[in-house]
């Protein structure tokens, strides 16, 4: 008999066992700490284990990490070695991943904060704008949600630039390459959205050396930053100090380096800061149990797994 | 020898000039009221004409109409009979139109207004969202610029359904047509979308009894409006009715019964409603005098115009 434990130590895990059931009936779902006897676990979906508990599952298969990044799985540093772990690669998700980019793109490029003030004010400004074609978005981080957002982006008339670490060819987009090609790649972004992975790679890359390369001509004359890939990757000083310097125009920022976001940081309240919970794109557990489940059929039938994470990278 | 007057007294006319100069170096470019002889003139270019300014060119071939609505020039009644009036369709304003259009309703989908307050309060709340496909979009008025936003909008992963005079088919859009259509596009609309023209009949068409008709079984529970249309369409009395009763979620409102809009209006301040001073597709001067130009040309060579209004229905 084939078991499905559950391990989300910072989330109500009911919801998941739930869809779990509709979406495969026929699977024993428990969830931790409720393991009930270990050697009947084949799989296991989790989102930040404690350490030591997939480690303790000597009957364990396949890992599913229940989000877009993987560093929530990776951060157990007593994961079982040769146990493959799946990455969720939905289209839910990338729907969900796109519509915040789009919007957050949009509420810049057409100033709703500053409409939004007048509001406020009562004041009827017809200030002018400009076209999205005038307006340079660059994606770091061109996997599936990336690509997503570019092709979406680019069809909405910005001119979009990726960044990501081999080559990618997507239509309508300019693709640059590796660490030789990341200054040119920022020196042509307006907006910089960032949708990287995080890894030891990626830490700390948002800084004041990152944003100082990116590109002034745009029609604010300093950039924009959209950070919805991992809060350790940006330095929050840094950011607070160039928007307050003018060299950064503005940002939104969905990650943070502590989550919560402490109530005494003053990203919460600078008026050109976006403040999101981590809410890019939320999992839904209908939506994610479909595809694990369809996984498990294939697992099952033949062995085969799609969105096997590649350890090397770390994503 | 062939002048080209351009008469827009609410707007400042130096930048349509420079720019109808740039588009067409040769032409004869006068500012209303300097009207030079009345001869001469062969061209005009118009928002908002007073009357008998238009009436009192005996020359006049062509009216051209500088924004997406030609009831600015149509409000004029003494206009001179048997002249084609030519209304603007313009990629630029069309693609400025979509922006609006699809970042007002990823702002009610996402809920951003509620972020905003959570991010005013300090609140980190990761309440649940429901995805783009769940929400049913309505768009009322499928020419060039409703097509346009419906593509868009379905390509976002919105259902997305359209109302016009006459049916259309649209690639991922349900079309409903005609008045007999009409409570059935709306009982299967959670948020309408008005991009209809400005005519008799769509005076106060926005008013209770339409909103009663929307749809409940969205997300929200009650529906949501954007009108980027014409003000005289809407009924604000009865909007902020509804809105208060709850029949009516949210409002995104582009255009007003009366612009600028009055102080006193309960509006500004309606903590459910999106203001914005008519900027949903503004004018781009250089874009619209190359298409301008574009057209003269044609006309000059064999007497071809695109896009003349239909006096008949009266857009």
């Amino acid at each position: 008999m084939s078991a499905f434990l559950i391990v989300t130590p910072t989330w109500d895990a009911t919801p998941w066992a739930k869809a779990m059931k509709a979406a495969r009936p026929e699977l024993d779902i428990r969830i931790w700490p409720e393991t009930g006897r270990v050697e009947d676990i084949t799989y296991a979906a989790a989102w930040l284990p404690p350490a030591d508990v997939l480690k303790g599952l000597p009957k364990l298969k396949v890992i599913f990490s229940l989000g877009a990044g993987v560093d929530a799985i990776l951060s157990d540093k007593t994961l079982p070695r040769g146990v493959p772990i799946v990455r969720v690669n939905d289209d839910d998700l990338t729907m969900r991943m796109s519509e915040y980019i789009v919007l957050q793109v949009l509420m810049h490029h057409r100033q709703q904060r500053r409409l939004d003030e007048n509001q406020r004010n009562k004041i009827w400004d017809q200030f002018p704008t400009h076209a999205a074609k005038d307006m340079s978005v660059g994606i770091m981080g061109l996997g599936v949600l990336g690509q997503d957002a570019a092709r979406k982006l680019a069809m909405m008339g910005f001119k979009v630039r990726g960044w990501s670490r081999g080559a990618k060819q997507i239509e309508s987009v300019s693709s640059f390459a590796g660490h030789e090609q990341l200054d040119a790649f920022l020196g042509d972004t307006d907006i910089l959205v960032c949708l990287l992975p995080a890894t030891a790679e990626t830490d700390g890359l948002i800084n004041s050396a990152l944003i100082a390369k990116l590109s002034r001509k745009g029609p604010f004359g300093a950039p924009i930053l959209i950070n919805a890939g991992r809060g350790r990757q940006q330095n929050e000083d840094d950011i607070l100090a160039c928007l307050n310097a003018g060299t950064l125009h503005a940002a939104s920022l969905d990650v943070f380096r502590k989550e919560p976001l402490p109530k005494e940081s003053a990203l919460w309240r600078h008026p050109r800061v976006t403040v999101t919970p981590h809410i890019a794109a939320d999992s839904d557990p209908a939506a994610i149990c479909a595809y694990l489940a369809r996984q498990i059929e294939n697992f099952e039938k033949d062995g085969a797994l799609q969105n096997i994470v590649d350890m090397r990278h770390g994503y």
